[in-house]
């Protein structure tokens, strides 16, 4: 139940996209918030380098509060809600305030081309594919636990870092420079290392058939992420509320789905929310939250920045863990917070020449 | 004693500086081994490159197989000799192999300025600083154990690789990139992630007199062998035979002052090669032909090199290790060998502008 909870937690963080300009205040101006092709003024580069840093930082702390929600909520007790109800709440929440930012936009700028909610089949024929590719990989993990116990699987996610960045090469056609590349190998080596314990040699135990579905399942998990990015940016001029509520949509539906094959008997006798107490709101809300995150970093940077911030969250958790729970850091874990962080330093260094 | 084994072979190594010239059969042409001030022809350049490379890879395997030949020992029961009598031997030796390569050498081409054995007060007297240093290094070795214990000491040693860096900039004045620089401080991470066991925790314990003795050892280890880079390359045309003849004269000198100091009544009692094995003999001789190599290295590379050199044969040991002594390699290694080999890679297309 642990495990699928926390399984279960990092999908809401990798599909989830929202607005955050309710959180703003006043909404981003859609032309700044449109990405490159359109506009190469320096001004607009400067907000977008602006806003990319807003969105990855909120990405970061949101992230590294959401690892440290658990450990509160493991702390306090187990609670015995259904994790499918909390992920279908998620999406709702996430669609609603969707629509919240979209009534918005339409009062002050009123109905345009770019943020009206009609679609054409076209258009929103992709928006099921993410959440078809999560609902595998959801399902993938009961299986895996098959071969390799929960340590051992908590390592070989890090090779979700490898297949984002290959899919992100192939699926995006965008270059990473050899540099950049060699930092990426290292934020993969740094963040297993920083997680190691002395129960992680047992990951080379794993057998033949625990590394295929891992493999899969990363690559499910690095394709979902890449191909979103791509369907948020195949319309750069379309508003990112319109694009996360249809996204949503199909998230709510297959939540919906899993919750009739997974948890029906248990909602049908104990209700929808049995079982929630205000940690499980909390993870709800922060969840939602961390999606409106996800969600900008990939419509105004990219899948690299969005691996990068959730394994700086993931170290910083860490420190966080130290003071909050008294949590006592392993050497393994410095020497992985030092190749990340020269991993961090070479990816910012290793750009592979910058406008030219 | 074990550990003490260790540290001096160690030490061996680091200031062993004897000729290959012998091993290969002829002599190196002393116009093509000296080194790049003097000459920038594009053929010198070839040959200096093919030079370095042998020399590096003879350090990387005569590196490897020292380990090696510790585990052998250790498995076949410990042998009672005085340390100090075999550092003693390999520095005899290798002043032994120094002249008769130099004889070989007056006999082929004569005695001329940059070979004769006669020297200014001028040119020697730097010559007894990197034995001073390690003497003292070597001294410091015996109370550091008061405070960490080997595992750690193990660990700690990794800070020689920092140390090397940083002085071989300060003294050298030779610069690094800054992607240089990344690769060296990755060098060291990946080194020690690849060391890590069950135990390494313990080194975080380490008390604040354990750290500054550690820093000591290691500024004092990479000041010596900075120091010997230094003396051999002032004098580029001087022959490296007659440079390692006055580096093992007093070499010899200081551990004939070890001797007295620590083994005096053992060896007045049970004689100077008393407990000597057949693998003690097979290791003063390693020593002496990993010196050689070292020599080689700071004559016609660098320090960088040598480390990235001990470096990978540290891992190329525990590889080896698998197959001889059915040892198990830990995830750790291999993500520290990953991290190795990233920074391999990167300082080799990290040099600061080359031929410019």
């Amino acid at each position: 139940m642990e495990y699928r909870r926390i399984k279960d937690q990092e999908n809401y963080g990798e599909k989830s996209q929202t607005d955050v300009e309710n959180q703003h205040g006043k909404p981003f101006s859609v032309g700044a918030a449109d990405s490159v092709p359109s506009s190469g003024v320096s001004s607009t580069n400067k907000s977008n380098w602006k806003l990319k840093s807003v969105v990855t930082i909120a990405l970061t702390l949101l992230t590294s509060s959401q690892a440290i929600l658990i450990v509160w909520s493991k702390r306090a007790g187990k609670y015995d809600y259904s994790v499918t109800t909390a992920n279908f709440s998620v999406e709702a929440l996430k669609c609603t305030l969707s629509l919240a930012a979209l009534v918005r936009i339409w009062k002050s700028h009123g109905v345009t081309a770019d943020n009206t909610l009609s679609t054409s089949f076209e258009e929103v024929n992709v928006y099921p594919i993410p959440a078809i590719l999560y609902l595998i990989k959801n399902l993938l993990q009961y299986y895996i636990f098959a071969y390799v116990d929960a340590p051992a699987y908590q390592i070989l996610k890090n090779l979700n870092i490898i297949s984002t960045g290959v899919l992100y090469r192939i699926i995006l056609k965008k270059k990473l420079s050899e540099i950049q590349w060699a930092a990426f190998i290292l934020l993969c080596a740094g963040c297993t290392t920083a997680q190691l314990n002395s129960t992680s040699d047992r990951v080379l135990q794993t057998p033949f058939q625990g590394w295929v579905m891992a493999i899969v399942m990363a690559l499910l998990s690095g394709f979902a992420g890449v191909y979103t990015e791509a369907i948020i940016k195949k319309r750069p001029s379309r508003n990112i509320n319109v694009q996360n509520f249809w996204l949503y949509v199909f998230g709510m539906i297959f939540n919906l789905v899993a919750i009739c094959i997974q948890d029906y008997d248990e909602v049908m006798n104990k209700g929808f929310f049995h079982g929630y107490s205000f940690i499980t709101v909390c993870m709800v809300l922060n969840h939602a939250l961390s999606g409106i995150a996800v969600s900008m970093v990939m419509k105004y940077a990219d899948n690299i920045v969005k691996v990068y911030s959730t394994s700086v969250a993931m170290l910083l958790t860490a420190v966080v863990s130290v003071f909050l729970f008294g949590f006592h850091l392993s050497l393994a874990f410095f020497l992985g917070s030092m190749v990340v962080s020269v991993s961090v330093y070479l990816h910012s260094i290793g750009k592979p020449q910058p406008q030219k």
